[in-house]
């Protein structure tokens, strides 16, 4: 099962080792998403090939398609996605909350439509880990309740009663005998909920220590709230939670996020942006996002990111960008590409900071060079 | 510039080494089309991990976008597509006559309109000649009037007479001066033209003769003539070409089309079918096109190919068609670059082949197992 040991601290700021049955990683860690097993345009040998360590896939795509028995009779999901490392699946609730049509809730489950093809479906703590018992991940995710980042306050305060209870329901099925997997074998964290209320979020935290736990998972964030509202929320949480465990904060986010998250104790992470923001023209670097559609870069010899090595980096950005402009999804692979070598040299050099005692100095140097002028971003996406 | 020598033959079929000033491939030599620099979906470093050695890019295409002088700016086709070895680009002739709109030829050249905007562009010997020094491919071909398959033998006449003239003038540009590429770096093939003639297939080949080029290629071919037809045309031509140059076979096949042309002197070959059947969802395999998008194939845990190796073995033929049914980019890129390895082992296995002069019993144990029911394809193409 899971092990977490701290290496080093600096602040909140953690180094780290998380071993699983399927291997190490190191915190912090950013685990690239393969939504339905494979991530998007990047073979699993080059996410190998620049460092990926940690891969998450995401349950409710899973289960619709080609089903957890599929992924299961396939030989489970590490080797369905050919990835040898460790792996996550979450627990499908986001996506429910997120994607899925007609979605009713009460103190059961959700009941909701696909939104592939508008069947009706139904999930709860139960069959949430069911299914990620069937997928056989390393580390798999309580069902929780994640309410719109802009609910009434008691709204929000009978979503985290209701995460309360499903975790004990999904702790409950996760400690159960079956036939796949289970605690022997994988790790549940829980979610901590609580939108923007600090009092609420520190009230679900100890909602969750109650089960003692592998790993606790900051949820409900990353959903449009403002970097202040989320590094309060950060502020309020993470102090409560045990220091031997790690902490994985679900669905962040820009390079800058991550740096102000590891800043405040996180050790986890996942995100689709850097394979989402490459097929749309976008690498990160630690200028900020370069946006190589624009007319700027047609001409450019220079390599995407100097720094990054791996796959794309013998291309140039004027390459690029003529792909891009042609409609040739190379581009996107390419760009896909040298994010995640972004993204996992980032954390690298965290941990490098962590490890040295001297992470504030290299957060303040990464915020001063950092410039992500968003609203181009939202228009050029 | 461009040596060619010939290690073995074998009866008609011969193997050989094709060396340029970017390095050295084997014959007979399958060149991967990276159309527009790019080979679509493919990275670099994946087709020299399955062991590609001779890239082609498309003249038409590049003039169009990005443009030659862009390229060359950009240190030219080799830096520009970050390939470090042999490359050749085709003269554009053949996207005009089958892509680009309102053509009209004349003893001069084509005018026509470009298929991705309408602008009138024209394209002569001479410009082709200009555009291909420009991009700098080692190998670079003389512009040829290329008529449809089912042309009347008058036209195919006076095509034939157009691609002697325009052959003149194509050597003329290649040898004079000039301020990039030419005669001292490139190598320039001439195109063998004639329809489905023999008789004009000979006397075009002889017109090519006259120039002593360093290489020759069969033009006008996989246009839609039936195999008995082409192997006709080979048969007419291939004894006429020197044995002392390479002789390429433009735009075939599939894997049975290579082992045929082979078979009687073929030593170079390109086609887009390993790419876009790819991504159609078709892997090449010595049983034939295997669709792996057929329900057949859902559960199916063996890998694509069990005797192909290479960064597409790792996974299954469930999990391709997972991927292809849920419409991600990943399975068709899998599956091309499966292809590309396929297609790199079937000429290395026929290279080795000839040199222990076995190619016979090969070819014959080919066409004995390889199945392809084309009326299938067509339709889930």
């Amino acid at each position: 099962m899971l092990t977490f040991s701290l290496v080093a601290t600096d602040g909140p700021a953690r180094a780290g080792l998380i071993t699983t049955p399927h291997g190490t990683a190191r915190t912090p860690a950013f685990m690239a998403v393969a939504t339905l097993g494979g991530l998007k345009g990047v073979t699993a040998d080059h996410a190998e090939a620049i460092g990926q360590e940690f891969m998450l896939a995401n349950t409710y795509h899973l289960a619709l398609r080609p089903g957890s028995a599929r992924v299961r009779a396939l030989g489970g999901l590490h080797a369905f996605a050919s990835w040898r490392g460790p792996m996550l699946t979450d627990s499908g609730g986001y996506q429910v909350f997120s994607l899925a049509a007609n979605r009713t809730v009460d103190d059961d489950g959700v009941s909701f439509r696909s939104h592939l093809d508008g069947s009706p479906l139904r999930l709860t703590p139960e069959e949430s880990i069911r299914i990620q018992r069937e997928l056989g991940a390393d580390v798999i995710m309580a069902f929780d309740e994640c309410p719109p980042s802009d609910a009434p306050r008691a709204e929000v305060e009978r979503a985290c009663r209701r995460t309360a209870v499903w975790l004990e329901r999904s702790v409950a099925a996760w400690r159960a005998d079956g036939p796949h997997g289970g605690a022997a074998v994988q790790a549940l964290y829980a979610i901590v909920q609580g939108g923007i209320h600090p009092d609420l979020r520190a009230a679900s935290a100890r909602d969750a220590l109650r089960h003692d736990l592998p790993g606790h998972a900051v949820g409900g964030l990353a959903v449009g709230e403002g970097l202040a509202e989320r590094n309060a929320v950060l502020d309020a949480v993470v102090p409560i939670l045990p220091e031997g465990k790690p902490r994985y904060l679900m669905g962040v986010g820009t390079p800058l996020d991550l740096v102000e998250a590891v800043a405040r104790g996180i050790d986890q992470f996942d995100c689709v942006l850097p394979t989402r923001m490459g097929r749309h023209g976008i690498a990160y670097t630690d200028d900020g996002p370069l946006r190589l559609k624009r007319a700027e870069h047609a001409g450019d010899a220079a390599p995407i990111d100097a720094d990054t090595p791996g796959p794309a980096h013998r291309v140039s950005r004027g390459y690029i960008h003529h792909l891009l402009k042609s409609g040739e999804i190379l581009g996107g692979t390419l760009l896909s590409i040298h994010n995640l070598a972004y993204y996992r040299r980032l954390t690298a050099r965290m941990r490098a900071a962590i490890r040295a005692g001297r992470f504030a100095a290299f957060a303040d140097g990464f915020r001063a060079r950092y410039v992500d002028d968003r609203a181009d971003a939202a228009g050029e996406a």
